[in-house]
């Protein structure tokens, strides 16, 4: 390994054309085509490895994304694997603290993202060279190790290095029972699928139904457009489920925070589990009286959270009783560490950000790891499920009876299969270049 | 003007070797090449009048910058002007509403600086062709069209239509007398030119004597790399500057929330005007503990606060007594009347970032519109200046006696000479072409 480089960083502008179906649709987003701005490591160890990393986007500018991705091209090709792969720790904090790269964030938005995607594919070339899947290898590191990995930068007035130790050397008795235990049962999941704003109430009922069927202990509901709609759809959702079945609901940032207070009050009747983004991601302090004033119902967010620092301030402020970290917006598996260390000090449940395009894929190994060496704790916690587009992924997650099996391939889950890629790059790729679906991303409707 | 169109977006990668003189260094940024992601819009109209904007960086990464800009000409070429100009509130909400390109923030970082730099190039063009300065342009504004400019998504728990317009309204009396006294005695500046952290003590003494003969009353200094370096330089500040001249801080983000507290308290003794950027841009709580701790020293911060939810959060918390509101970092000029409107409800001075490329030349439009139409009040306010790169403008700042004359040139001051858009272009501009500063910008020296 001291010997092999790193010899070439690719990047696609990879578009699926979701708009046409409604899937995905919100009070924010009416018709997003699910995206990836998708980059491949190449190495020259000989050994057929390579590392796959993304951004999730939902459409126009993931040519942007693509291209801040392609930037950070300079800054790897040419380097020894061994620094690379060895200090995942010092890697991360040399992108995120590049003195000039900083001003563009700091840690936030498309530079942000472009860093998880590179930190994330060299995630994934360490654990298909290691053999492991990643919440394997991430669980079978020490809690020194661990711990070298994340940034605490900002972090230390909420949580110090020493505490995040303490925290991972109580877990480390029982790592291997709580694996046995994630390879024989999964993990639990929730389903997002019936909920989507653009579909009609016939449909949202049949899911519902086949939802709990299907072994589904929580659905979401995708609200914020009509609160009249919603109260109506809530019903159904509601009749449909049953009273056992927990009924989340998610307004996607639509609400000011006097409107989310009184939107949910409407919909409390029918005991929703969670309101999910009832307001900007950047305003702690509104998520926090939010929370006071609809409690007991819970609010969770995280889908659009820039980073560990804002995630820390929801935490301080009890905004939040379900964290929901993503895969693909903070600085990539190092951030996320850092953020399930947030979460198992302050007590709260991570639900992850999942669904898009390979989200699940990824999300699955970070609250994994978190159930072995992090929180140790299934209570409370689920992880997002969408069944759109896991057929382009070469390792797709699996679903048995409401519950993510626990994957077992090395890597991180991120490689799309190589035909995925060519037929649905933006804009030369043969699903794009059909008329029909040319004209609906790319450019606006108006 | 019905008939007339945007025709071009024509975008440049400008960046200044500033790194070899150590102008600009922080404890954040050892070494910035100051930068300028550039666009004109250029209009078939034939009255000789374009559009200029940036977003300021500080080197690497200006690629991406740029590249962001340049991906939003479709937004916008073969548009009427009568649509693009006649309404910048609505031409503003479509760029931040955008339902794909927002998944890229919201509003925060490499896509919202995009927005922010065509934004105010519309702002430009049309103060040129309206033939005022814009600070006169939006000044001449009725209270209701001020309000129609700005998004109040996310403000009204702080900040209601209503109330902003009762704000702008009390101001109406007296607006033209406050315009007479700034194109009479200009607007106060203070000066960060002596207190750069690359500088040595002696250059840090002969400048500040240099100031206060310049007719500066207030300074500002670079801090924490070394608490004993600090208190140091912040004696020989003291010292050379003598009691009655104001002496600001300026952290640029280097600590942690119980770090600061103790750093600040240490320098206490000099007696700092504000402390500026103590902590993460993102953490209003650490902000607000930071403040309530360190009184009567004051709290600024807004350089790389990302939008106005994030200020909201700052004054609701107490946790600044000085809003720094930026040019280029948010939304443009329209996000920018909201803050001034936000910073108003609060009783809040903004005494604006400035310095970098261009960002003098901006940021007095902004406040002297808000001491006509907005605040109506000089107290405590204080424009940042350094004088560094303003040859490069067509219309540089005037500073007299440490005040910044009013611009009286039609359009936002943001238009560079052509010579050195073609010079400084990156890289193949003949400065950078030259191999001592091409090997100092675009890779990391490591």
């Amino acid at each position: 390994m001291a010997d092999n480089r790193l010899v070439a960083v690719e990047t696609h502008d990879i578009r699926f054309p979701t708009s046409l179906h409604l899937d995905g649709s919100d009070a924010m987003s009416p018709d997003p085509d699910y995206s990836a701005a998708y980059v491949v490591v190449r190495t020259d160890a000989g050994d057929g490895h390579e590392g796959h990393g993304f951004a999730f986007t939902i459409g126009r500018g993931n040519d942007i994304q693509t291209n801040a991705i392609a930037s950070l091209a300079p800054y790897l090709v040419g380097r020894p694997l061994e620094t690379l792969l060895g200090d995942l720790g010092a890697v991360y904090r040399e992108f995120v603290y590049d003195s000039q790269l900083r001003w563009l964030g700091p840690e936030k938005g498309v530079m942000h993202m472009a860093i998880s995607a590179v930190v994330n594919a060299l995630w994934d070339l360490k654990s298909k060279r290691a053999g492991l899947p990643l919440w394997q290898l991430l669980a079978a590191m020490s809690p020194e190790e661990i711990v070298a990995l994340v940034d605490f930068r900002y972090l230390t007035d909420a949580l110090t290095p020493a505490e995040a130790l303490a925290i991972l050397r109580e877990r480390v008795g029982g790592r291997a029972e709580r694996a046995d235990e994630l390879l024989e049962r999964g993990y639990p999941a929730y389903t997002t699928t019936p909920g989507w704003l653009g579909y009609d109430d016939d449909k949202l009922r049949r899911l519902c139904v086949e939802a709990v069927a299907d072994g589904y202990h929580q659905i979401k509901l995708k609200v914020g457009a009509d609160v009249t709609d919603d109260i109506r759809r809530m019903g159904i959702a509601r009749d449909a489920c049953g009273a056992d079945v927990r009924i989340a609901i998610d307004a996607n940032q639509r609400w000011d925070v006097d409107v989310a207070i009184d939107w949910v009050r409407e919909l409390a009747p029918f005991d929703p589990w969670w309101v999910e983004e009832p307001t900007s991601p950047d305003d702690v302090v509104g998520h926090a009286r939010i929370a006071a004033a609809i409690a007991p119902v819970a609010v969770a967010t995280g889908e659009h959270v820039q980073n560990r620092v804002v995630f820390k301030q929801l935490l301080q402020l009890n905004a939040i009783s379900f964290l929901q970290l993503d895969a693909t917006r903070v600085g990539g598996v190092n951030e996320n560490i850092a953020i399930l260390l947030l979460a198992a000090k302050f007590g709260v449940p991570v639900c992850p950000h999942a669904g898009g395009v390979g989200l699940c894929e990824l999300v699955q190994h970070l609250v994994m790891f978190d159930y072995v060496a992090v929180s140790g704790s299934m209570d409370n916690r689920t992880i997002e499920y969408v069944d759109h587009l896991h057929e382009h992924f070469v390792e797709p997650v699996q679903i048995r009876q409401g519950r993510y099996l626990a994957p077992t391939a090395p890597g991180f889950g991120a490689t799309m299969h190589a035909k995925t890629i060519s037929e649905y790059s933006y804009p030369d790729g043969p699903v794009w270049r059909s008329a029909a679906n040319g004209v609906r991303s790319g450019r606006r409707d108006d």
